[in-house]
């Protein structure tokens, strides 16, 4: 369910490799039917010709899995698009990025169905059916409920043996947040201040100070929350931000093609929790004020 | 010291009621020695033909009092510009924005010679020797050390007596806070989102939240340092700020005309002295990052 860039490259390897995989598209659906899945990627490049592409999930209708990986201010949509795929025993993966997804999915459809993935990688749509795989790729698994279940191994066999990196993790909440130490931060400033790249960042006295400031914010509320962060996080996070050149983060590319930005997700739920678990996130709260207003304004000069 | 729309105004009421005024000027010194200074005032328009115009201390000697209110970010040449209007019992009294700047005097001149104003007006230069007194006007006056002393009486009584509302303070450090309660939000908001008015942040459901936000750490930070401010402060301020209409702050202004912006003053020292008394500042601090970042991309983008 939403087969943009995530859900294509992860679908179709998926299909590559044998599974039953149908696509719920969109923007691609027509391109989707004629051609397949043009995929390029640094793990291999592959087509698929021939896929199930449908309009709608009453088109698909009852299935084992659900991969959810709509962009998370299109949840609401899925109020429609659930019902049809569910039998008793399906599961709800969400790969999306942030924190409430899992959360949303539970409310509606039950706390046992749910499971999430937290994705490392890099992938671009580059056209219509055309992913671009770039770098890195491995999905970090993990039960909404926590621990290790057999059907969440299963779930990360599977996936492994489509030739996508995955390993399982005890608690889902600990990976999410983990994550969210980078993005928080330079997803944040990238809009917040003035369309900046992580280069932008940290070549800047000001903004470096700021990210740090901000990742142990997020650090320190995770900690609040049961989830203790590696020592080294910061220092680790930065030093591979250094290797990334002059990159735009996905937030910041959203913004600047007036497409929805997951502000929710990334900023104002983890300020939430944090705030509700009595953690002190000025930094992180000042930043979601910001992209609010910025995306706000950028939405009402676009009318 | 440092005749801007402040100095001038001041200055130029002082010398209106008998005062022996000397203005050291540099941008309007030529207009002024030709034409004086032309004010138009809420309190009543007037001019001053012939006033004693200076290029520099050296010119004017020692005096009884310095009035200083150069901008904060030219401090350093305060160094050059004190010693020659020095006798034992010169008073030196600022009128700068913001926080560090008694200190800095009292670090190299003294501490016993040390006061402080903080201004509560709307005054804009306009043109050479021409400056707008548009509204408001009162000085608060305090000891740097704290208290009531005869001197203070006696300087406060010596500005009513030229017209210019005045009282004296117990305490200028819990003055200059909250002023700052004010400052550091809309003067903060209005470089840091993208230029706003106070009436984009008032009508923005976001910048609301951060300014109340940025004036409750405020609030607080003052609080651990001894000044327990109002508790109504923040309801007052806000019903206050709803009376402006579309005002830019002065630190707007100074952005938008690349002039120099009182980024330590305002931000910087409140910052640090809120830290230093274990204050959560993370708002505050966020947005010091980003204005520095804004004011360095802007020295940058103008070279």
């Amino acid at each position: 369910v939403g087969s943009g860039a995530i859900g294509g490259y992860y679908g179709a390897r998926l299909a590559q490799h044998g599974q039953d995989v149908h696509f719920l598209l969109r923007r691609d659906l027509q391109a989707v039917r004629e051609h397949g899945w043009r995929i390029r990627s640094e793990a291999g490049d592959f087509t698929l010709p021939q896929v199930n592409a449908a309009a709608s999930t009453a088109e698909i209708g009852p299935v084992d899995l659900v991969i959810i990986s709509l962009k998370t201010t299109a949840n609401p949509a899925l109020h429609d698009l659930i019902p049809p795929l569910l039998k008793a025993d399906t599961l709800l993966l969400t790969l999306q990025n942030g924190l409430g997804n899992e959360e949303f999915l539970a409310q509606h459809w039950g706390v046992e169905r749910v499971l999430g993935g937290v994705c490392f990688t890099c992938i671009n749509r580059t056209g219509p059916g055309e992913i671009h795989h770039i770098a890195h790729g491995l999905i970090t698994l993990g039960e909404h409920r926590g621990g290790l279940t057999p059907r969440l191994e299963q779930l990360a066999t599977l996936f492994q043996a489509s030739g996508i990196p995955c390993n399982a993790s005890e608690s889902l909440a600990y990976t999410r947040w983990k994550k969210l130490v980078w993005n928080i931060p330079f997803n944040g400033l990238s809009i917040a201040a003035q369309e900046a790249t992580t280069e932008d960042v940290l070549g800047s006295p000001a903004l470096l100070e700021s990210a740090v400031g901000l990742m142990e914010e997020t650090i320190q509320a995770a900690k609040l929350l049961g989830h203790t962060l590696p020592a080294t996080l910061v220092e680790d996070e930065l030093a591979r931000t250094r290797t990334m050149g002059p990159y735009r983060t996905s937030s910041l590319l959203d913004f600047q093609a007036g497409l929805d930005v997951e502000v929710e997700s990334i900023w104002g739920e983890p300020c939430r929790q944090a705030r509700a678990a009595g953690a002190s996130v000025g930094r992180m709260e000042q930043i979601y004020d910001l992209i609010r207003y910025a995306v706000a304004r950028r939405t009402a000069a676009s009318r």
